[in-house]
């Protein structure tokens, strides 16, 4: 369930290196998928029936899968892996993925991992390529983070693709979030401008599920796995204490998809803040009287905020941006910690108010059965795409199908809920909270 | 990821009762959906294109989602609720959804439990119904099971109208699977012919998730979980002896999704068997030859067999069903350890063959998270449903989006594995199993 | 594995209502404890030497369990059950456990819940006592926290004893740590000088392990497996950045045995920092040299502290007290954080440090397996000591055997961990950490 | 707790290879236990004061832990390891542990796995030595099973002592149950007997937790947690369906730890059947007609089987003993399975019977946080006692404190559950379950 897809006059097409012309060595095992097939973005007939009617072309995207001509000559390729960002339950099972599909149905035998991300790139950083081989990823899959290590910040794109042209990489693969993709982006356009041939292929890795065009990202489903737990330990805790208020921070800088999943996980949340739904504090019909209203009838109340949510409340702070380039939020859990404590005191109640910040206890863990599936089809559909020439693209899983979809047009801006749609309506539903904002 | 959609010729047009005049409750704070909008069934280009050019309309499901209108009058309404044929994780959530919907969002407080599905309308059997408030309902979705209870077989057609005629119900939920979903289109059919107002609304369960137009059904990501320990647990066990084999029974009468993707969860199985892929015992090619090989290369090997896989070898019997008219399987299970067994034998051979059959393990757990959220969409998706006055139909999730199909639709045939998808291929470069057949 | 025993001179005789006189209704179907029996408290060759040798006692505990006569007549006998102080895994398993043996095995009916613990018994705070009855507690154990609510804080003992006589209750229990025991200590010193008739058995309450004479209390086993979870979490991120560095700091105000047990059940961390065992920062040999020798070494490290080590260095801070009267803690965790922080910055290093606080998520989720258990025989033996009119008294577990324990006796000292033997010794091993201290 | 110990007249003194004259490497850390330390066996007073009135020595055994002076030189140690009889969890613990302490705190480099039990031993099995290293071991414990391999069934002990020679081993360790601790005392005594030195020190491994005088085995832990959940299933199914049963076979030969526990761990169970209480089937009092009175009264039943109990009912078949040289069991399971139908089908009853036998479900899973810590524990002590020249014995847990046992003590007879305990006391009331027995 994605918020309104706007997808008029978006450009789908997704670069080249050049014609592929070896043939596969799947093409005895596999079905392979050809060129023109293609599946629709927005799947509701009546936008296809808009086009139509205004002679437009359909939106569609390439479907990911095994080409029957490689571009890349299996023998003489070699890869490289860079994990970047936050750590996302998943992560190893992608490096697995890839080095398994690489090694044993393409034949690829030099696979580098690039310790730290983009920082294993640079030469003064002074980390050591890892060889990647079968048995190194055997078991990785069991633990979670990245065994390639990660690092925030972007770095010189120019460094960066001098050492793959200096390593002699013809495809570099990158996990991350969207300033990865963006890095990953201009690496593959200053590649193509130098006229060195490697692809660039990245699998989209965020916690938040904000990335467009994108139905769902590897992790997301394990995030809300736990962040339901969580929940649940916030509700114990409220009902343990008179006037208990479990307060829980969950992961989410422009989307709430993980406070909103985990509150339908565990259905014990009683106000759900978002990003992408203002609220007021004060006033009859803000969150602290709403509050106060709730705790008087029911004795105690669990409240799960995004950290994007009411971001508003921290106007006068300057702007700050941290290593990966995102606009550091003031820190919306502890401001309602205090809010509530200093309303709730001026009141001369007394309020039982636990704070719970799990992030790294979240995003940490092992991808549960369902991430790890999900990972090895991105994993495969990404040496596909590598193999056969593609680049400057992601993997996406858009209506059930995996596709390739160009990196500019996934960064342009962020998924969000669509306040209006079934899933924010069943938040609300499950809350029971009304809207709270004052005039 | 779905097999080959054939969507030529088919009727998706969704039965009413009635034009529904209410104003909705939800009107003002939901989204409402049109009675025009649709959902393209297959959204690849190519089927878009050749309905055009055929000049054929485009297939699509009805979505779902509350309406402005209903068609129950929410004060006078009477609910009824019936789970049928086996265990599966997330009937409880459903049950609570479906509850929680009707009572706190359209009004209705007559909602009755029907014990132990069909049989419950039946007066011989002398179940009485279960009144379900809120607080009957409030923790149920923390056990497993079904707390209705439930039973296998089908009941006269003519009782269960009878009784939902004497009851008065006027919008009855079935949960169940294929003999379910024919047996509650026969209700709906028998109640519009009687000419009394009911709504017959079906939320299909099959943990074997081979419901044709229905991407996924809830419990199958539990399953997939669960089933997938199983597997860890027969790796073990496998590599604990000298000629070690763990052998593992999934579910899977006649679709081997169960056995494929909990093989993808685990990545130890190096054998998966499926009702989809034929395969020998004999020859060189075959199974017992094959299983040697790795034995000898390896020392060790995990063979998960869906039940349903080598019904062939099964040809002289006698055709039996079972309660709920499934046709009886042979016990490929059972089949298989002592043909492996007696195949060593004969070789001198000890192989340690620990045959593992975990089905009521499997299928009596708690949801996991993932299906909990989805158990909720469809309870709430169906209690829109009924409430405007659709009936004969069942909910589903496509392409993302929940729709209403109509059950003769969904019922005509099984989902099966498409061996030439991504899905069997990925199992394929898992196991690195070959193709076992002769000549 | 306790630490050193010392029992010399302790008095380990429990106070008694009176003669019990009544047939137990258990007589028929168990083996009843005769009073005499007793359990050695040091069970050392040696210490029962020395007492021979020295013409001594040998200390022991009276052995818990059914008893042949009985007290309380059951019939007119009115129960009460109170919570205190802060989550603990297993609170709901006991009150199930208590509600169950007095209702099915002792034939009471009358039970009651004392709201929000020692609040309960207050007038002014009006909360309604909560009626126990078998069916409210049915399915209480698969809920993390406590149903009865729980509060911190001392209350006048004279008004705890008023509403008790009141209400007319006969037996209370108390379960609750430290501060708790000695209320309950109190409230039953003062029921005997009143002449008033009514038992105070407690159950120990506290996560962090730390009652003298009490080998484990509840809820740490189930502490001690999500206390790893988050080590694990703190070890994948150290090792997802350059210099990473894992903080977590773990519940032990007084004794470190929740992160030495966690540190051996996830063997990934590399210092483990108790209240028992003192380090300095500072110095060649202090922490944060030792750290970054590690850093150089290995690249990453993980950093257990126990909340209650490191208070030396919060000598200068005014002593307070919190609600519980136990002494606030300098918060050493944050300490540590900026102090390493600091130390990596004067030094040009950029370390990653991701600092971990899971308190409340470890101390609201459900007991495990074994902590169930476990809880079941606490709340068995609490009530036959309160049937049998026991009272001032504590039930725990010694030399694998239930045994009564005076609540004076058990509050006397905090229970530690013994930095010679073989649990802290194991701990050094595993982590390979030194001694860190300077001079 | 254990069943009833009779401890009089036993010999608990334990073989030594010499006298130990090399100073530990671990006597500047570790607090070194002195020979003469001893832990009573029975920490009854009563125990106690009878061995004084009757001028008995009291018994005891002699304390685990680091010696001062130990007997092997750690440059010139080699060791092996074996793993036998069926899986457990936490193997992998053990070995990893007994691994880390000879490599990191004695120096000792040369050890070796000896592949699939006692098999590895004997020449014509071809299996290789696996040298276990630090790094091979890193993992393990996060897998199930045995990374050795296991086998069942005895060798010639000659043969096994001819390849320990061979090889030159100086400390052997098995980690086995009943028949390989019976051989491993077999293969000390006849390296004894030859004049060579070589230490064999067992860790008893038995997931039914039958060793006498070892109060707990490691793995039982978790496989009473596993077999829980598989409880909860049961139930789960007995209430899906009319007049449904679960019946469960766990494990337990002779004794039903296992089962007993269980049932307590999840409370669902309405009978549980071991071999330490008779039952019969017939009779207005005997299982099937209580049951159905159970089935009258509630609807379902859920029913806990040892596979040891009942085995009176097969009196008529021949003896046969297993590999290991158990005697094998009547499948008491599938025989009550077949029972309970016919019983119920004669009466004209359809009961739901749903059999689950978990067994290797539960034994080949990961060890659980609490086994982990002990198999820990187990390791260190046994490389201790290896270390220090003692042979010919096993290492317990015993009053919370690790001992060493010989093996001839230890084997003399299996613990089993005292049914006039507080074990079977809980189990009965848990269950409600009376005495199934007539006349």
């Amino acid at each position: 369930m994605n918020g309104e897809i706007i997808c008029e006059g978006i450009d789908t097409s997704v670069q080249s290196l050049g014609v592929p012309t070896i043939d596969s060595p799947l093409l005895a095992t596999a079905r392979c998928v050809e060129e023109h097939e293609r599946v629709i973005i927005d799947s509701s007939l009546a936008a296809v029936n808009a086009c139509l009617r205004e002679n437009r072309e359909i939106p569609s995207f390439e479907r990911a899968g095994p080409r029957k001509k490689i571009f890349f000559d299996s023998s003489k390729t070699k890869c490289g892996i860079a994990t970047c960002g936050g750590l996302c339950p998943g992560i190893n099972d992608v490096i697995r993925g890839v080095v398994h599909e690489l090694y044993y149905m393409y034949g690829v035998e030099n696979i580098y991992g690039i310790p730290y991300g983009l920082q294993g790139f640079i030469p003064r950083y002074r980390h050591s390529f890892i060889d990647l081989t079968p048995s190194f990823v055997e078991n990785i899959h069991g633990l979670g983070g990245t065994v390639l290590g990660s690092s925030r910040g972007s770095q010189d794109i120019g460094e960066v693709v001098d050492a793959i042209e200096r390593v002699n990489l013809n495809i570099v693969f990158f996990i991350g979030g969207d300033g990865t993709l963006k890095a990953a982006s201009a690496v593959a356009r200053e590649i193509l401008s130098r006229g060195y041939t490697c692809s660039v292929i990245a699998v989209p890795k965020t916690i938040d599920n904000d990335i467009s065009f994108v139905s769902q990202t590897f992790g997301f489903d394990t995030a809300v796995e736990e962040a339901g737990k969580v929940i649940r330990c916030a509700h114990a805790e409220s009902k343990g204490a008179p006037y208990g208020v479990g307060l829980v921070k969950l992961m989410g800088r422009d989307s709430g998809f993980i406070a909103a999943n985990a509150a339908l996980a565990c259905r014990e949340a009683n106000f759900v803040l978002v990003p992408e739904e203002d609220f007021d504090l004060e006033g009859e019909t803000g969150l602290l009287a709403t509050l106060e209203r709730r705790l008087k009838a029911r004795g105690h109340a669990v409240v799960v905020v995004a950290e994007g949510a009411g971001q508003k409340f921290f106007g006068g702070l300057p702007r700050k941006t941290d290593l990966s380039g995102n606009v550091r939020k003031g820190d919306i859990g502890l401001f309602l910690k205090e809010k509530i404590e200093e309303y709730f005191f001026a009141r001369s109640y007394q309020v039982n108010l636990k704070y719970i910040d799990p992030s790294y206890v979240i995003r940490s863990v092992v991808a549960n059965s369902s991430d790890s599936i999900f990972c090895g089809f991105l994993a495969q559909m990404a040496v596909h795409a590598g193999m056969s020439g593609k680049t400057d693209m992601l993997i996406g899983l858009w209506n059930n199908t995996y596709v390739h979809i160009p990196i500019a047009l996934s960064v342009r801006e962020r998924k969000k809920i669509d306040t209006t749609g079934p899933l924010w309506m069943s938040v609300k539903e499950s809350t029971g909270q009304p809207i709270m904002r004052n005039g």
